[in-house]
């Protein structure tokens, strides 16, 4: 992600407290009552600009997102993209996901979404990649007990990487393309790096695994 | 597979009891006697015209091959290699690989290659996939406990289908590559088929699956 410097970024995430939402460890298990209803919960790590999340939420709007990205000058996007539409059943979180158990009681959450997750490529960085089992065991914490990952990227390495993880880990593959642009998948919403690599011609790759009971 | 009327191939087959074993049934539990030594077995479902099998058996002599393919007029041609090289340790059976439990007692064998299987890509074919469950409990009751399938095609929809029948199954997936032959793996063998598709410019699908204790 190419970071450009947006000194203002910060001010502007904070005119829109109905949004973004600043302190997320006070909304811990009751998430429900700032949306203002029962609906399940999707949320995806590392929702750079914020595409994918955005489209998904005017596309379902029984359902509730949450956006969370580390970079406020990324996210700020994101921000764009909500006050325009002025879209009801989304918030952003500019944080660490790396704090989710912090932000969401076990079984609050039913889905999270990974989209072009950095590869770290490097084996010493392994513990870095989103589908490391620690990270892994992170969802498991938050989420319902058959909750749901579901992951795309362009990044062959990664995508071999945690297809193993995942199965190491004991998850179910319910669903994987190797070319999903030219698979019959429906409803695809693509995110800014989905774009910009499948132009360039690289296949995408996507699964959803569920926990199973142990 | 195209076939050519070969009627001949029987005859051939047959002369050369050495390497073509015309009556498995009654090796059940005693391979390792007809090898002369105790080592492991590694068979390969659907041998085609043999080159796979026969260059693994020259490249791991500790290894005992068993090639299986139906059609008398495709493996005479993995007949011609064998006596070509006069390769020890490796053995061919012109047999129908659904009746691999007539054929091996549990724990005899140590690994199932499946090589560019026939894809059956209709959706009332899905039985007849060498992935579908009733062949995956088929090669566990012929494998050691901990034996491993190692699988590669070309085809996209069969090796995702795979995948999720190996992850519903509960088998661990320890190794897969989603363009082989632009990978770091090493010691690859290429099969007739795997030389005609990459030549396609289709990239090639590998993984090793585990059973595992339940
Ligand atoms: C490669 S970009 C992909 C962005 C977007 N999902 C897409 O597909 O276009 C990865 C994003 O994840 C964010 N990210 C990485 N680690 C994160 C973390 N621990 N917490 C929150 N966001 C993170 C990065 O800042 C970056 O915006
Ligand atoms: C698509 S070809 C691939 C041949 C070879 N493995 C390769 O990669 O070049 C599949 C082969 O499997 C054989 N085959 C299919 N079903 C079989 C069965 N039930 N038992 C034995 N052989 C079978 C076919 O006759 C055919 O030769």
């Amino acid at each position: 992600m190419r970071l450009r410097n947006k000194p203002w970024a910060k001010e502007k995430l904070a005119s829109y407290p109905q949004y973004v939402i600043d302190n997320p460890v006070e909304h811990k298990g009751n998430w429900n009552q700032l949306f203002g209803n029962d609906n399940p919960i999707h949320i995806e790590v590392g929702t750079g600009k914020g595409r994918f999340v955005t489209e998904m939420a005017k596309a379902h709007p029984d359902i509730n997102y949450i956006g969370i990205e580390i970079y406020e000058s990324v996210i700020v996007s994101a921000l764009d993209r909500v006050v325009e539409a002025e879209i009801p059943n989304i918030k952003l979180l500019n944080q660490n996901a790396v704090n989710l158990r912090d932000f969401f009681e076990k079984g609050e959450v039913d889905r999270v979404y990974l989209n072009f997750s950095d590869p770290w490529p490097k084996v010493r960085h392994e513990k870095r990649r989103l589908t490391y089992k620690t990270f892994l065991k992170m969802y498991e914490d938050i989420l319902v007990d058959d909750g749901e990952i579901h992951f795309k990227t362009d990044n062959r390495g990664l995508f071999e990487y945690s297809l193993r993880s995942f199965s190491e880990y004991g998850l179910l593959l319910t669903f994987v393309s190797l070319d999903l642009h030219k698979s019959d998948y429906e409803g695809n919403i693509m995110t800014e790096y989905e774009e910009k690599f499948s132009e360039m011609g690289h296949p995408i790759y996507r699964s959803e695994v569920r926990y199973q009971k142990k």
